[in-house]
């Protein structure tokens, strides 16, 4: 018995139980995809039309409802509480409220295993383009931010404690640069899913004579149609690929926040958040809490378990669609969106931080972080560098008792534990020395740093320009498309 | 500078960037906890009182507040999408609204960390007792079904292939079997979170002079107040073992939905499941498909895909409360209403999957699953039993090859491959012989599964009346009690 | 074609692919099994003599022939390395060799789908025994460390921001009472499969008249045989509710260690590590790292991904047993040989990390932790907590202006800011005095921590008995038992 | 106190405790990265002879102790089980046994961090080879299956429930399909990771003046230096996205092993495993169980939880390197070794695998395969294609009622419930005309996946020359470089 909303029903005679129907519903979930669904529909209409299913005049009636429906819910909204059991069901009735059993046509051919894989791929594109361009900004707000400090010192950490000193500048483009990676992964993630699906039918292909190529080039996918109909209807890797970037993109931003975290207790006193992304204590009235980035961190553990939850949901399920992959958009979606949101208020946080650089700048000068240039320069004297580790080393002790850093050491001292050394110490084991000295490529010298800033500052106009070619991004705005924007 | 429904801001001038402050906003999640939150002012005001913060008059206008705000949203509903920041926020301004100052007074020697905590808690208890009815259920429903079909036989299998005769009774308690453990680990996890954490305010405990044993008792905390302020607003390892557990339960689903399944497919032809519970293809219209045990599958990876957020967002918190934290509700609230949910759904599909016993019996009957048992006559007959395995297992091929089962070989063919035996073999290897002889404590034979059926209702009935005590459900029930309900 | 160390073949002509023959050995994980499968060979040969299968003669042999492996075993090791393909198969061959023909009829009504699920849980008991002695020498030392310092003062921190003082002992507690829910979950974990599977046969249960309570009396399950066989042999969800607290043990020890770690920086300098368990840079001399911790952190990302790898491998698997279930043992064993050495580890570092008292208290001094007080205060003095806490806040920002902490206001800026309190805000504001309010079960101040040290100091006592009990650990010790032993 | 086999010390005065000495040693895992090790070794003091460190003379005896520690080590082997707590002090040791102090001055300008890097990019290239061959064989051994059966029929499955026909041949090839997808991931993640960290010392860039793009080249990294010196220490993104891909592949194996598990089933009947790759029941004499499947699938488990326990370690880790990353190593390498295993194990299992092909075809033609079919032929008709699919759906519960299938449909029965069609059912719903119909791109038709399994032929000759550039595989088998290869 054939229910409304219910794209089925010739062979079964009773009802669903209500809570079985309640369970299995996914409008709450894939309202999301409506417009992507009535750009599939629009581009099967055509291909139905070119393989002779519809005929001119009715191809134009299809178009006009898809078009009045699009229009419809640009201004109303998609009803995500409607009584259909999917979008699919949702925009079939839309259509024949508006075209009559025309709508009932354009389902030739097609099914919704493959309608689906092409509508969830269309949606992925602007969700993977927010994440490119939230990688771009939290990109450029650290360059902006290494731009700033990129010859002021602060302590460098290994194990979380002072190891060497490096520049502010310097630990902002680390995080550039891990995010970079994630900006390729996401565009090599894009690339692989660009395949067009639509045309597979159920499993097994279509009967219908469409050109696939066709359809594939209207829907803009760059990588022409899937190559079989079994893997196209069966297939989440590409959402599985993209969880796991988000994964690795807020996995990335929770060290960035750890660090800024840390950066922000009393007892570092680097950075104080400006209160556009500071919070307080309902109970505690001096509290001033780095709560955006703490946040952020605990997003990740959520992306993470959302690969985790697509992961194991598609571990042994046969070929080619079972229902369980409905469950793929519920996962998937909000932790694209998470992430997205992430990567914005992480951007802000690091705008908002202020860096305190007199207090950064003491501490790289208290703790010994120039121990290893006291053992380089006894290399520089002669002694093999296993050697020279270990003098320092009993140097080092010898300061702590003091209580003075290595260059502070009173003479007789110096004299006794550095016999080999004849320089001014103050000078060479200075941190504006210390720094200096590591110019080679990826070191942490200010001249080094300030290199980089400019060749991110190139780096950051070229994905400017190249994202926008790559998603048409620009096309959203050009005025001449917005007849077709609205069903696209 | 202090925003609308915000309960902090002495120290700050400037307002929180948007983006953030709807990022950061928790009422979208935390409005389920709103009862949970009037109970807690409820039960500490009382406790102010008691430590001379609020005199009796006081103590009865807050009462009233408190009682007249439950009653609006009882009718009303909470607004999910309020512009306060998060549940606490928006009881204290409702009841400023309706108690005036008395209101501002009730937060005194308490901090949201161990209200939500306190809330949260009691919010679970209710999650916890529909997951235990859950599992009652459906372990009724699978004792239902293997009272009826406690002597028919079906297939056992390993490895997917046909091992030994069962019956479907022992099939279907199997599955009950391990779903008395879950309930038993729902159990202990409920048991080791009954405890009160309010007054353990921000991370220090409280300092007014409350006594936390007769709050404990008033919210119906068996085990007293938590002893460690630190502990108390930190820790959230109950919310982990809640997620494992209802990880272990889908996951037990996902193995009876797998079975079920195979049973379904026109291959085995062992289960039909009702149209109550099944749905259609948009393409093919002969589909029958068991969406309902897909579906419940496919939630399992998305309940364990919580559990591994919520660990992964525990691991390497500092003490006490991070922001970290707040994401705990939006993971595990869902993972335990889906888990409910498929204990409800698979109860449903098994309730309406109906077994062909005929064609069960008779795949019991083909495949020599009776190979053992003929090994077993070997080994009375005085074979080692290693030796009866390889003189069986050539028996089988014979018996493959002449498309026999082991009971129809030619009699010369027996004596050859079997000279030891003398007995009926068609009366030996017959499925009911070889099922009574599984006789033993947990095996197939019928009359040991019509046993096991027995004890399980029993069991059942007690279920159903400790279950009640321990949550005191049957309160709910109660119309004397509505007057408090309405804030419990 | 039978090959050597193989249990079957009869129906095989061919040998295994040499490539999937290595892939699919078990002996190098399940050697471990060695002594527990002998001893299930014991109880599984003497069960046979009850059903008469063995005479007592025969009985003698091969109780003989088992203890004279068990002996060689003890002097030689178990060849982890030997041509066997599992543990069963290497001790089935070296019992062959003692007592012939009487080893492959000890197979009899048996397979290795009960005696694998047997032998497991034999061996973890010892696993589950050593996490809990692991949790207690923990929880030992956390409780000296509290004892030590039970009222020595610290900051402590929400957020990572300093909020309130607390003692260093309150610190130590709070972890330890983290860690006695999870001792409480490895005996809830222990109970729950506390069960003997032995006598499930392969799937439908055994043909063979043994009483199976008998059977596990002698293996020493408390809780009598398993009720169904399928369920016996196919079930799993004990390994993952271990593999879960395992997790969750790992987890709260990095917790744990982001604290000491911490601690240890120079800009907190709380705590130094003895060399004992701190290592150093093969480049920066004056390193001096928490390595320990650090390990010990990185370990819970290990355990936590076992507990995955093992949900994830059990969904959707059919009944019964099905080989997916052979990579349980190669999962689950490390992660709990890991938490053990985990535990160990983290008393060891916390045993030999000092407090610097003096810092501690400093630092606790610092940074407006008394500035709820100070609301508390205001409260006292009838303003409502809301509006204490606004004005507070303003305090502090004059306080953070002036470079100041509230209690050293100057008498004008205090007069304006706070003109309803004429106490010594010195002495009100005092560390002390801010400890000592917090008085109340579960509370901070020192007196209370003291008491829970003594309660804690029972607690352990009480624990030290108990487990003897439960495990019969003292039996290990016991030289009578010697000839057992060598078996069990 | 320095001891044996430790690269630092002169700082501290007691021992390590032996329990965390024996935690905290790596050799056990990272012995596997010795040949690595010696090659950055042997192009660290190539470059420290460039920046005047080394003399000639001196260089020259240091590569000779690398080349003769390199001889000795593939002779005898690598001692996984030396007393030095990791690889490179053991290295360091050792050359330090045959060139003396020099051996100590190799250290200099560089760390542990950026040579662990180093040194398990290098490991890791072999691995990612070793994959991609796995992929390769893999596909080809389908593509052969899919030669052979390009035209052979079989049901094709959605929701487990046969829905259309398809050929044994589209079905080989849709796991193919999936397979490619992963070889461009690990393209793509070698690609990322062909950078070489060397040179970045502990964090902040080395003080010698090398030339780190020759490093790079002498090494084979191909994009040139990494760009940052925390980022190069402190990354482990790009071994989260091995073990991802690995994951992924796994995770694409366990379906296919879920299809011929099926497959195998007496229930199905389509496929025999042959000898090499099934196994028995100790028990079960007639069992031929499809294990090489089932440990596949249960293999895909194991990876993902190692993708799991990578992502945990990583997140929330401040900058630079910290020793929790030590475990990233016990952790990936093992998965990537069992992708690999799994891979070849697969390969035998597909290769082994017989297809009965009368049983496959006889399958596709029963139970309403050609259901859609016969609603096209409605449409064609003139009927909407919703009509049809009810029209149909009917016809199909009539057809059941009558034991039939819909081509069998009795003359009567078939003009009441098809009026509109007039054409002969048997040709038109015949299995091939089925099949046929289905010829675009993608698609099962015959026809259509034998132009598939050419293209296919072509991509695989293609990949097998690409994978020889990409790696310079070929260069292994290559006797001149024999020298070079010792160390390489």
């Amino acid at each position: 018995m054939s229910q409304p909303g219910q794209m089925w029903g010739g062979r079964f005679a009773g009802s669903l139980d209500p809570a079985f129907a309640e369970f299995q519903k996914s409008l709450p979930i894939d309202h999301v995809l409506a417009f992507a669904d009535l750009e599939t529909n629009l581009a099967w209409s055509d291909a139905l039309a070119q393989a002779g299913v519809f005929d001119d005049e009715e191809l134009e009636k299809v178009r006009g409802a898809i078009d009045d429906l699009a229009e419809h819910w640009i201004e109303h909204g998609v009803p995500a509480d409607d009584e259909a059991e999917d979008i699919h069901s949702l925009v079939e009735r839309e259509l024949q409220a508006r075209c009559g059993d025309l709508a009932k046509r354009i389902h030739t051919g097609r099914s919704r295993n493959d309608q689906v894989a092409t509508d969830l791929r269309l949606f992925l594109r602007e969700r993977i383009a927010g994440c490119i361009e939230g990688v771009h900004d939290l990109c450029a707000t650290l360059v902006e931010k290494a731009k700033q400090h990129a010859a002021d010192p602060m302590p460098g950490y290994t194990h979380l404690q002072r190891a060497q000193p490096i520049t502010i500048g310097h630990h902002a483009l680390a995080h550039a640069e891990a995010l970079s990676r994630d900006r390729e992964r996401l565009i090599d993630a894009f690339d692989r899913m660009d395949q067009c699906p639509l045309g597979s039918a159920a499993l097994a292909g279509t009967t219908v004579a469409v050109d696939r190529q066709v359809l594939a080039d209207q829907l803009g996918f760059e990588n022409g149609p899937t190559r079989n109909s079994l893997d196209a209807t069966a297939a989440r890797d590409h959402l599985c690929e993209l969880a796991f970037v988000a994964a690795m993109i807020t996995t990335h931003l929770s060290r960035l926040a750890e660090d800024y975290i840390f950066f922000a207790t009393q007892e570092a006193g680097f950075v104080t958040f400006g209160d556009a992304v500071s919070t307080g204590s309902s109970l505690m009235p001096q509290k001033r809490n780095p709560d955006a980035m703490e946040l952020v961190r605990g997003k990740a553990g959520r992306v993470q378990g959302a690969l985790m939850a697509l992961m194991s949901t598609v571990k042994g399920l046969p070929m080619a669609y079972n229902r369980d992959l409905q469950t793929d958009k519920e996962t998937l979606i909000p932790a694209l969106l998470e992430t997205e949101a992430c990567l914005h208020v992480a951007a802000l946080a690091v705008h908002h931080a202020t860096f305190d650089v007199a207090r950064c700048a003491a501490a790289a000068d208290r703790g010994y972080l120039n121990a290893t240039d006291l053992a380089d320069l006894l290399v520089d004297a002669g002694v093999p560098f296993r050697e020279a580790h270990g003098i320092v080393g009993r140097a080092v002790n010898r300061a702590v008792e003091l209580g003075v850093e290595l260059q502070d050491l009173p003479d007789d001292e110096r004299k006794a534990l550095l016999p080999q050394l004849d320089c001014d110490l103050r000078e060479a084991l200075s941190v504006r020395a210390v720094l200096d000295r590591r110019s080679a490529v990826g070191g942490t010298a200010p001249a080094r740093v300030q290199a980089e800033v400019r060749a991110w500052e190139e780096q950051l106009a070229e994905w400017a320009t190249g994202v926008e070619e790559a998603f048409d991004l620009d096309d959203d705005e050009d005025p001449d498309d917005d007849d077709d924007e609205s069903t696209s």
